[in-house]
C-alpha cells in the first residue's frame, strides 16, 4: 500500500557502518547557533543560551508503534521527530537539538534509510532543530527508532503539569480524535488489501484523518503566541494518549479536579462522521484516541483576555477542587467521571 | 549460563505501562542539584551550571550487541549506562543526567526488568548521574536499549578529537584488548554449553577478561585528574572500537599522523596469554578488539610533567606530521601502517 519500494536497492553492508553514517550525515545542516559541535565526536556540544535545558525521549518500535505496510518511511521519520518536539513545546520550551538512533535489519536498503532520514531532515528544517548525534545499527529483525530532543526555556517560563489551580480555564489547541480514526481507516484498508490485493484502497475521502495519523504537527505556534502575549500557562501537557489521560495527569499532579464540557471539545466533521461509520462515539475517540499532539493547557482566569486573539484555541472546561472529581458534562446533560483507558501495548 | 531466572515471574501486562513505570521509578534517586525535574512530566528539566552541555547517545540491540545467554541483566543495565558516560568523559566533561528507553518483548518478566534497572541504578549511583526520563515499551521480540547521556563542561575545558598537533604525546588510561578476549571466552563457553548442557563453563581463571567485557568502567578518574592538575588534553576519544580505529579518528580530524610503539601498548598478562590460546596476536586484540572504554588522549609535550603522578596512564606514542602517516613500530623492529578494521554489524 505505501510506497516504500525503490528503483534501486543498495545493501547497507556495502557501505559499512562508517560509510552509512557519512552518507546520511552529508545532508545534515546545522541551523542553531547553540550547536557548537554536531555529529563527528564522542558527543555533541551545545552552548547554553537559556538557564534551563529540557530533555525528552521516545522510542518507536515496528509492529508496535508503526506498520510499514501503510506508513511511508519519510512520514515515519517526520513523525518520530515531531512527537518528541511536541513534548518540548509542552514544557513551553523551544526545541533546539535532537539525537536519532535507529536499529534496522538488513532487509532495508540504503535507499529506504535515506527516505527515513529525508523525513527526519524535513522535520528538522520545518521546526528549526539540529540533528546533532545518534547511532545507526543493525537489528536481527524489525526497525526501532529512538529520538531524544533537547530544548531551552527560561526559569520564569517553564510550564509543568502540576501548576493548575481551581478556577483556571482548560484550553486545547486543536481538534481531537482524528489521528485515532485515521489509524482505524488505515487498519481497515490494510485488511481489505491483504484479503484482496487487487483492490486499491479508498483513502482520498479520509485524507484529513489519515494525515493527522501519519503526519502530525507539533504546536510551535502556540508557544510562539504565549511568548508574544506574555502569557504563561499554569499547566501544560501534549495530547499523545488522549484527552482523558492527559487531563488526569494534570489533575493528579496539580491536586485539583476538572469539569469538561463535551460540547466544547473540538472535533473535525470528518472525525464525527467517521466515528459513526465505525460505530464509535465521537467523544470516546477524542477522550481515548490519542496521537493528536495538540497542547492541553490551563490558564489563570485573569489571562482570559490574552488568548482572545490566539489563532487556534478552544476553551473546553474549568479546573475545580480535587473533591469535585474529574468530570465530563455530556451534551445530553449527564455528568460522568473521566477515567483513564490508555493503551497497554503489553496486553496481548 | 547466566542467572537471568527468577523465583517469581510477574507478567508485565499485569502492571500496565503506567504501573510499570511507577514500579521502576520508585527506586530512582536524584543526586544532581542541576536536575530540576526528573521523570513525571513531558520532559526533564535541567539547570545549566556550565556554559556547555554535551550529549551522547547509544543503542544496544539484543542479538547484535549483547547475548542474554551469558549477560546477566544487571550487568547489561550497568554496561549500557557506562558506555554512554564514557563518551561524555571523552569530551573532558562531567556526566550529569541520562535518559533510558527500553523495548522488551512480553517474554520478559517484571523481575527481569527490575534486574536490568538495578544495574542501571547502580551505575547511576557509582557515577553520580540522574536518570531523568525515558520510555518503556514493548517489542514484538528481542530487547533494545537506547541511552542518551548529558554532561557539562566549561568552554575552556572541552576536548574534541581534532586538536592533536605534531609533537603531542599519545596516552591511554589502561590496558587494551581484554574486553575482546573476554567476549571470545564467553562465546566459546556458550558453544560448549549448547553442545553439552551438563558441563559447567570454566570461567574463574578468565575472570579479569570476562569482567572487562561484561562490566566495563568509564574513566572518571582521568577527568578528575585533568581538572586537579590544570591539564587539558589536546584531543581525546574513548576506546570503544579498538585503538586503531580511535587513533585514526584523532589523526583524520586533527590532520596529523601518529607513531605508536607496540611495546608500550598496555596489555594485561591474561590478555596476552589468552590471545595466544586463541591463536591471535595480542597486539591485534588491542588494535581491533574494542569495548575497552579506556580514554585515548594527546597532550602537549610541555604538559608531560603534569601526568607524572597520574595513577593510570601509559605513553604509547607521538603525534607526527600528516605526511608521515599513522604507523605502528612493532617489537620486532618493523613499521606497519595502522588501518581500520572496525566491526561491521551489517555484514552477514
Amino acid at each position: 500500500m505505501s510506497n516504500n519500494t525503490y528503483s534501486s536497492f543498495t545493501e547497507i553492508s556495502t557501505l559499512g557502518e562508517f560509510g552509512l553514517i557519512d552518507t546520511l550525515a552529508k545532508e545534515n545542516i546545522t541551523r542553531q547557533p547553540s550547536t557548537i559541535k554536531s555529529i563527528g565526536d564522542d558527543a555533541a556540544v551545545i552552548k547554553n543560551e537559556q538557564s534551563l535545558t529540557v530533555v525528552s525521549t521516545d522510542m518507536l518500535v515496528e509492529g508496535i508503534h508503526f506498520d510499514l505496510m501503510y506508513t511511508p518511511l519519510k512520514h515515519l521519520g517526520y513523525k518520530a521527530v515531531v512527537v518528541n518536539l511536541s513534548d518540548i513545546y509542552a514544557m513551553n520550551a523551544e526545541p533546539k537539538q535532537i539525537t536519532v538512533s535507529i536499529a534496522i535489519s538488513s532487509k532495508y536498503s540504503v535507499e529506504a534509510l535515506r527516505e527515513l532520514y529525508d523525513g527526519i531532515y524535513t522535520a528538522c528544517k520545518m521546526y528549526n532543530v539540529d540533528l546533532v548525534g545518534g547511532d545507526t545499527t543493525s537489528s536481527p529483525r524489525g526497525m526501532v527508532i529512538s529520538i531524544t530532543a533537547l530544548g531551552e526555556v527560561s526559569q520564569e517560563a517553564v510550564v509543568y503539569r502540576n501548576g493548575a489551580k481551581k478556577g483556571d480555564i482548560i484550553c486545547v489547541t486543536g481538534d481531537l480524535g482524528a489521528a485515532y480514526l485515521g489509524l482505524q481507516i488505515l487498519e481497515r484498508e490494510k485488511q481489505i488489501y491483504l484479503e484482496h490485493p487487487g483492490i486499491q484502497p479508498e483513502l482520498e475521502k479520509s485524507q484529513y484523518l489519515i494525515e493527522r495519523q501519519l503526519k502530525p504537527e507539533a504546536q510551535r505556534g502556540a508557544i510562539a503566541y504565549f511568548q508574544k502575549s506574555n502569557l504563561i500557562p499554569t499547566a501544560m501537557i501534549d495530547v499523545s494518549d488522549g484527552l482523558a489521560s492527559e487531563i488526569l495527569h494534570i489533575c493528579k499532579q496539580s491536586g485539583v479536579g476538572a469539569f469538561i464540557e463535551e460540547g466544547k471539545v473540538p472535533m473535525h466533521p470528518d472525525t464525527e462522521m467517521t466515528a459513526i461509520e465505525f460505530k464509535l462515539d465521537p467523544i470516546t475517540c477524542a477522550l481515548h484516541g490519542g496521537e493528536d499532539y495538540e497542547l492541553l493547557f490551563t490558564i489563570d482566569e485573569k489571562d482570559l483576555d490574552k488568548i482572545r486573539f490566539m489563532p487556534e484555541v478552544f476553551i473546553i472546561g474549568e479546573i475545580t477542587e480535587k473533591e469535585d472529581g474529574i468530570k465530563l458534562h455530556t451534551t445530553g446533560g449527564n455528568i460522568h467521571d473521566i477515567i483513564a483507558q490508555g493503551w497497554n501495548h503489553f496486553k496481548s
